[in-house]
């Protein structure tokens, strides 16, 4: 039986604790001994946590919360095919969940545990894997070409929300890796100057398009697929040379002889969980080539295996998540900035707060009763050494308690580098990423009163050597399943978004006005605010 | 005297109406009354707030309170030159604040009220548009051109924070305005790869290099700006001949000989208020031609004078800013999304991030007494309709109140559309636009709990007809003086930014520690974590 949080044995005792949570501005709290406790690796990642305002009595506590949720068990009943996504009692999605399935498909990487119902899961992850491992041999060998046979130097992808996002995120994040003259394009806003935009000065016929949506009704995606279309049909390419499509089976964008090349995701991965399955799979591999996506789902697929531990030391994205409910639910902390110091990771927070925020930005449990406890936080933040310069003065001096994911890696990708002033860039960006934590843990004091800092700032520092394609794999199922355990440890559904319905149900009462020339009901605000506002 | 928030007249009332503010969920509530009256428009601007929790005595109390703070009255003090970047008693910047004289520039956009003392810095300010006329005209005419003869195609900036963001998201926003084979790109981050990754690929002999630091020792702007310029020497480019250079006068950058061009900023102008000098001159003019710039400036002016408005129905940025504290310190919202319907804002909300948080995100008042109101909020945001597909779950059903500011243009920049469904893109945009305005205030009930939408998120929709260079301009001093007017209101230094300074100090020690291979105190945090975390 699934409990809310604070029906949970450790509630009384966190809440306890949290009325003297530790102190990180004394002298002498950030000792070696600390550092050196508060510290745990996963695959090629290590948190260092000792800046976050725990002790031993509140990580005991936390081990004793997720023991006491099954926080370890709902994770594995989710990857074995549970029906999770689902509200008791009420009307719902009612899906398994099986974005761990897709990057499932190693043999040195098996844990006889955890297979269970998904076996036709991963089954399909590994068709859909040899379809795209040939469509990229078909480009590379030739046998993919335009129509005056030259390769394609091009991708677009028309996709919005999951199927933007998270390849958007990810390209950038290993562009360095991408393969020479293969460049990718994005088109995802309904505004149609995203679209005109992005196509402006691109030679579409070397161009590819890859359209994306689960369902093959997404209206924004639809409409950007028409408006590249006619692009391409008013410079004489045919469609079906040129798209393809990323979509559900069955679904009515699922008509092969419409496109190049069709690959399907399934209706039990939700598109903000679905950058490694064919979603992100299409356009990484293009870019990237076939075995960098491949060392990316390795490097996922450990952290779903690292996911399984029990002991809360040992097991990274439940500890973040621990930590995270810590800050949230105890010392009251309504956002998380997600800070890399890494320029590749510049679009990632954008990444994680869909990732997040529709995952848990929810106020009923999954008895349907609405709950009193705080859920999910929002999450944002920009690269390091740039958010700096931009909003850590609020950060550090305002009294509103930013907790903070720095996020570094020893060694840079491109390699290039030079000492000014003694240092290299790397050095200092590591310098300036260590002295952000330290920082804004300790504060520091002075007869100033304007050169006073707080401290007590909590904050976690994530760090791996590179960032590769597997150790951005484990990074991105860091977070996909820490924000997986902070739902099971919030008795929330994590996988379904009802919220996003309304404005849909607005909005197309509005095009219907749009379309009648007037409204179905002439009191309603939409019709008012279109009259009021002049727009229509 | 300025007066902390809590010491105006009208704070009790606001406390008193708070405790019921208006229910936007209630049958009825958004009538054509309702919005007729709450709107404001300035310039070509409009904004409808009748989605925000605001009844008529709450106007009149907010009025009450903008009288009481003399807000009006301190922001032509600010204007005018008076030294408003300080604090009373202590050690600070004692500097005037005249971004806005920048802008000032327009014989047909006087007023006799708000020269005063700034009459040098609308002098310097004209001295460097002439400047840069001249520059963009020695472009055009070829009589700046590479060592062979070519002109000049690509410009990269090299520079952070408000050197940075501001000439970045305007840049965007404007894209479409740019004339044929002129493109911008940007190096900001000290990340090695930052520089690496944007330089790939350019053709350096085509490649003008402006260089941003107003004290002229940024170190992250100094490492990046040799980094780049050891690219250009072993391409056998000189220097001077590629590299232009924005600074202060006097400032160790300020070395003519060193550079193409050298343009000058002030030390009365901050990097976060800075796109409309030079900062942003150099490569908006460049890229979108003089007079699309100057275009932009006279935007921000008339902006500027509307802010002389007593009248907060007349003042849009003034009504922004009690609205914005209205939800802050009486509803108790912690943070601000702004959420642009078009892409081409793209950035806006990651410069209005700098320019709000690091002027507001502060503890203490102008007398350098802790504050026990809250100050700034966290500002967040992406691009709307992709930001419906990502975290709007989380605004329309969690119990986190997020105030949002919705922005949008009647008509696309591009002008190229198509009908999909009956309607065009443009008409989706501003259906989902007007939908979410509407969902967020209203909400809606049901049976399933999972499918209630509370309703109450307040809200502005901020409206004009496109995005042009004009339009950006008061857009952009719509923000940058609703900000000054919160910190009038709130009673701190808006124009300082000491929060920075803690981590430079923690980084140079980290830098030191790297030259000299030993810390200078080895019980320090930092060099704790330096070994704990293997970086050294």
């Amino acid at each position: 039986m699934n409990k809310n949080l604070k029906d949970n044995a450790a509630h009384a005792k966190l809440l306890e604790l949290s009325k003297a949570p530790f102190d990180l501005t004394e002298e002498g709290a950030l000792s070696k001994q600390r550092f050196s406790k508060f510290r745990s690796s996963a695959g090629s990642l290590q948190m260092f946590y000792g800046t976050q305002r725990v002790d031993e009595n509140t990580l005991d506590a936390l081990q004793e919360l997720a023991d006491d949720a099954g926080a370890v068990g709902q994770f594995k009943a989710m990857i074995s095919g549970e029906v999770v996504n689902k509200i008791d009692g009420y009307d719902c999605e009612n899906r398994q969940v099986l974005h761990t399935a897709v990057r499932n498909v190693f043999a040195d990487l098996n844990d006889s545990d955890n297979i269970g119902n998904s076996v036709d899961a991963i089954k399909a992850a590994q068709e859909e894997l040899e379809k795209l491992d040939e469509f990229c041999k078909d480009l590379a060998c030739g046998s993919i070409v335009n129509t005056v046979g030259q390769p394609f130097t091009d991708m677009v992808l028309v996709g919005i929300g999951g199927s933007d996002l998270g390849p958007r995120a990810i390209y950038l994040a290993l562009k360095k890796y991408a393969q020479p003259q293969r460049r990718i394009h994005f088109i995802s806003n309904v505004d149609p100057d995203d679209a005109a935009g992005t196509l402006d000065g691109l030679d579409l016929s070397k161009t590819l398009v890859t359209v994306i949506s689960k369902s093959g009704g997404t209206l924004e995606t639809l409409t950007n697929e028409t408006f590249v279309a006619e692009r391409f049909k008013n410079a004489g390419l045919p469609i079906n040379k040129h798209f393809v499509c990323v979509t559900g089976e069955g679904s009515p964008m699922d008509n092969p002889s419409k496109y190049l090349r069709t690959f399907y995701m399934f209706d039990y991965i939700g598109g903000r969980y679905s950058v490694t399955s064919m979603v992100g799979g299409v356009v990484l591999a293009f870019s990237l080539g076939y075995k960098n996506f491949e060392n990316f789902l390795r490097g996922a697929r450990k952290m779903d295996l690292n996911s399984l531990e029990t002991d809360i030391t040992k097991n990274l994205p439940l500890l973040a998540a621990l930590l995270g409910v810590w800050n949230r639910n105890y010392l009251n902390c309504e956002t998380l900035a997600v800070l890399p110091y890494s320029q590749a990771l510049s679009r990632f927070a954008a990444h994680l707060q869909q990732c997040d925020m529709e995952s848990n930005g929810k106020r009923i449990n999954r008895q349907g009763e609405e709950l009193v406890e705080a859920t999910g936080p929002i999450v944002w933040g920009e690269p390091g050494t740039n958010g700096q310069h931009a909003f850590y003065q609020l950060i550090h001096q305002s009294e509103t308690v930013v907790p903070c994911d720095f996020i570094g890696f020893r060694q840079s990708q491109y390699g290039e580098d030079l000492k000014v002033k003694g240092t290299t860039s790397q050095e200092k960006l590591f310098a300036n990423l260590l002295a952000q934590s330290i920082g804004m843990a300790t504060g520091s004091d002075s007869d100033n009163p304007n050169k006073v800092f707080p401290g007590n700032r909590p904050n976690s520092l994530i760090m791996a050597d590179q960032l590769t394609p597997e150790v951005m794999g484990q990074l991105l199922a860091f977070y996909e399943n820490k924000i997986a355990f902070q739902g099971f440890l919030w008795n929330i559904n994590s996988f379904d978004q009802e919220g996003v319905q309304l404005g849909k149900v607005l909005a197309n009462g509005i095009l219907d006005t749009y379309i009648n020339g007037k409204p179905s009901d002439e009191s309603s605000p939409t019709w008012i605010l279109m009259k009021e506002s002049g727009v229509i």
